[in-house]
């Protein structure tokens, strides 16, 4: 049998802009989280941070870290998984502790980002983007805004709907951010200012992306007693390309790691107090609701317009003001939601952060990269009873979407296909020119791929489109249903050459093997 | 209690110049571990990669692995300790599989360098520096070079006699690795081969330091049963800044690394059979094989001159040819080692390759940035039967040295010092002349830092220098005894202003105090 495995204190550095290094700011919270605990000795600690060589030139950090916080000597690891990379070191912890070899461990995760520009920082989060779809000039808001499109086609909705849902998404997040001292944002925000701020990646706006943050977050898990249990911990990897994906409008791995936390901690959906949530972008955590067995596909949207995901609705989601308000610093954030979850827990905030009613349960879900490595964490009130050995009945367990085929060359006679999603990139990654208009389409044959969009023309979503191969790149052109059998035949003559030079090859590697016989 | 922890497979790709891609070279590793252990349903994937960002430019690597290997869904984290980073991946891994909740678990470990100029993989492998040191110029290189003269020093040996045990260490290194299909050099090399090579970083030479190697290593750790168990794992830091160390010659973080493995193991140094040690410097083998307690301070460099290392002595170290012949991917190295022990324990190796005897205990050293992330792992044979429960009693508890003060700023009257060692790079940093001269200071009152040096001054181990601030470097000339207390006297005198504004300033400070009472 595992251990059980507590939170025995928890600490997060005030989130935004900080003039502090990294080493200071993680060590800020890490010493927060050992007083707290009241543990001077120290197993292990697991760092998490994305890219500190990058975004500061830092290598070897846990070293650095283990020497300010003058426990040389103490084993010290890094643990890196795109954006969840706080969720993640939490998970590596955990097993450490679960495994018995370990009483009282450290997680520490933080980022320093404000150090370069919006245009360097963007570059660098970017990396975590699948190759292919880099190449296209595709950055996360980009392929977020793929998908919140996609998500308005695939539930029927209209994208004057699906903006008024993600505004209300965005209010609710900052109204509760205002209450957080540790928040980047501590200001409301009204619809007037969401609908007029600037267009980032259609339809999202600057008020649907998490900012770029400095901070740190940090716990003390332990074998022995503390307030908090760390019941369950769930992680699961998807496809790193977006065009492979059989849904765009749900996340395969956020409901794969939430059917493993479940398991691990024999609890329900319906058992959920409230959530933190990874809303990087918001139609993130509208995805995320429903992934997480909260609301059935495409019932997250309606929910959080009836307000039935603020405080006082059914299962409260991202009551710390999340990462759109709280901030994001990518490596801290999958942290810094259990800090806040233990908090909420344990009624240690102010009393307007409170939630009117007694937690017992809570649930942090983090995503990494393009929603490709993503970690559910659940908590507990460790006085809450729970029946370790008895039956215990999943009520979740959502379809998986199976993967597309992967990108090929355009095959002959079946560059056509249909547009399933678009978007317009006002600030593209350096080589583009802004406007970058970006489309992705899917053939009948099942393959996948991202598209330039012609200036000028109006994308239509389900609309047929030509792929023609320039410069490197398909640029996906608007026909009428009637153009594709001429279209498919004109391909099928010019393949002729390459069917003939194919069928030669084939014919000579025969003659050549039986030559070896 | 834990789960006994198994090593199902475990495999490697040939170490060198590659022409495959970083993820292409980590899926071949993976998928020869995973065909070995007959596993393809896997719990949880350790990927391990120093800086995948800066040596080829990918992120969220651990997620395209997942990818390429088809099994999009398992959870995949990446750990990161430097240059022992594969050491920590099995860490990780180990306590995934010990906890109970995972059964097989692939570990990945790897890098690709020599996409890179030589000069640019160097500036990447200093970031893991500490940087007060790294501002000085020094390299990995330059900071071996001052240990291996410090150690000569420490045990009253003649620079030739340090440069023959050298010669002996890279000599049997290489004549092991021209055994080893998979090792990047596989020629034997002559002592005229050895002191005709061109000086890296003064005592060491072209074949003291490991090679810019791509490569990639795999195992699969299984709570059921595989014929070698990993039985033990410590894991340790230290002090990133080297000037910082109590001692000079011996690693602290290999030291506690080792007595914590063999505590878990069981095993006291005596037992093994053989050893993997880190000789990304001819110098650490030979610090290596004292640190984990197979010879007394001061004799690893006498027992390689004696053969006692090599394969018919009492303790073969590398076996594989090190990390000297097999090359250094450096995120790779502390899992290849780790696939060559266990290759060696089952036999799994060409005759010319086997020891002479039945192994039965193995034991893996890796070392992290200069000596402060190190892992130790022992590694013996499944069949080899152990009492877990009965009493057991250590034969190594070796002293840990303590550390010296932080450096501060030059303290009035106190910049006067012992030159504890000294080297030169004849190929040093971008922004540093060659050949740079570097040495390593100690004051009285038990500061350290380093130096930089004049040409053309003689410098003498343990002789008095005076460190002169000039544009932000410290510059030690060497001063005779008798110069010391008029040095002393100017200082003072020179310092009486600060101490004067310094006093005032307290005084203004006590006022302040007393008004706000």
């Amino acid at each position: 049998m595992p251990q059980p495995v507590y939170v025995a204190g928890a600490a997060l550095t005030p989130f935004g802009r900080s003039r502090e290094s990294l080493v200071d700011l993680l060590a800020a919270a890490a010493k927060g989280a050992m007083d707290q605990a009241g543990v001077k000795e120290l197993d292990a600690v697991y760092l998490g941070v994305m890219n500190p060589e990058g975004f500061t030139g830092d290598g070897n950090l846990s070293v650095s870290l283990a020497d300010r916080l003058n426990i040389s000597g103490a084993a010290s690891s890094r643990v890196e998984t795109a954006s969840s990379t706080g969720a993640g070191a939490l998970e590596s912890a955990f097993f450490a502790v679960a495994s018995g070899y370990c009483t009282n461990v450290l997680v520490v995760a933080g980022e320093k980002m404000t150090g370069l520009s919006t245009k360097a920082a963007t570059r660098l989060l970017a990396q975590v983007i699948d190759k292919g779809e880099r190449r296209y000039g595709a950055s996360m808001p980009g392929l977020a805004g793929l998908i919140a499109r996609a998500y308005a086609e695939a539930h029927g909705m209209a994208e004057e709907r699906l903006l008024e849902g993600l505004c209300m998404v965005a209010m609710k997040n900052h109204a509760r951010g205002a209450l957080n001292p540790y928040a980047q944002f501590r200001k409301e925000i009204t619809p007037e200012k969401y609908f007029s701020s600037r267009k980032v990646a259609d339809p999202l706006c600057l008020y649907d992306c998490a900012p770029i943050t400095d901070g740190a977050a940090a716990v003390v898990l332990s074998r022995e007693k503390g307030a908090v249990r760390l019941a369950g911990v769930g992680h699961a990897t998807d496809s790193s390309a977006v065009t492979r994906r059989g849904s765009l409008t749900s996340f395969n791995s956020t409901r794969q790691a939430a059917m493993r936390a479940y398991a691990m901690a024999r609890i329900n959906p319906q058992e959920v107090d409230f959530a933190e949530v990874h809303d990087a972008f918001t139609m993130f955590e509208v995805i995320g609701s429903e992934d997480l067995g909260f609301f059935p596909p495409g019932g997250g949207l309606e929910a959080a317009l009836e307000g039935r995901t603020s405080v006082g609705g059914e299962i409260p989601i991202n009551c710390s003001g999340g990462l759109k308000a709280r901030g994001h610093p990518v490596g801290a954030s999958g942290l810094a939601q259990v800090v806040e979850a233990c908090w909420l827990l344990t009624g240690e905030v102010e009393k307007p952060q409170r939630l009117g009613f007694k937690p017992q349960v809570a649930l942090t879900q983090s995503i990494g990269g393009l929603g490709n490595n993503n970690l559910v964490s659940i908590l507990t009130l460790a006085a809450r009873e729970i029946d370790e050995e008895g039956p215990w009945q999943p009520s979740f367990a959502p379809a998986l979407a199976p993967l597309t085929r992967a990108r090929p060359e355009p095959p002959p006679g079946q560059a056509h296909g249909r547009l399933l999603s678009h978007t317009v990139l006002h600030n593209p990654p350096e080589g583009f020119e802004a406007p970058l208009r970006l489309g992705l389409v899917r053939t009948k044959a099942g393959w996948g791929s991202l598209a330039h969009l012609k200036a000028g023309e109006n994308p239509v979503l389900g609309g047929k489109v030509v792929l023609e191969l320039q410069k490197g790149f398909y640029q996906a052109r608007a026909v009428s249903d009637l153009a594709v059998p001429w279209l498919k035949a004109r391909d099928l003559w010019r393949s002729l050459p390459v069917l003939a030079r194919r069928f030669k090859r084939r014919r000579i590697n025969r003659d050549k093997e039986r030559q070896a016989e």
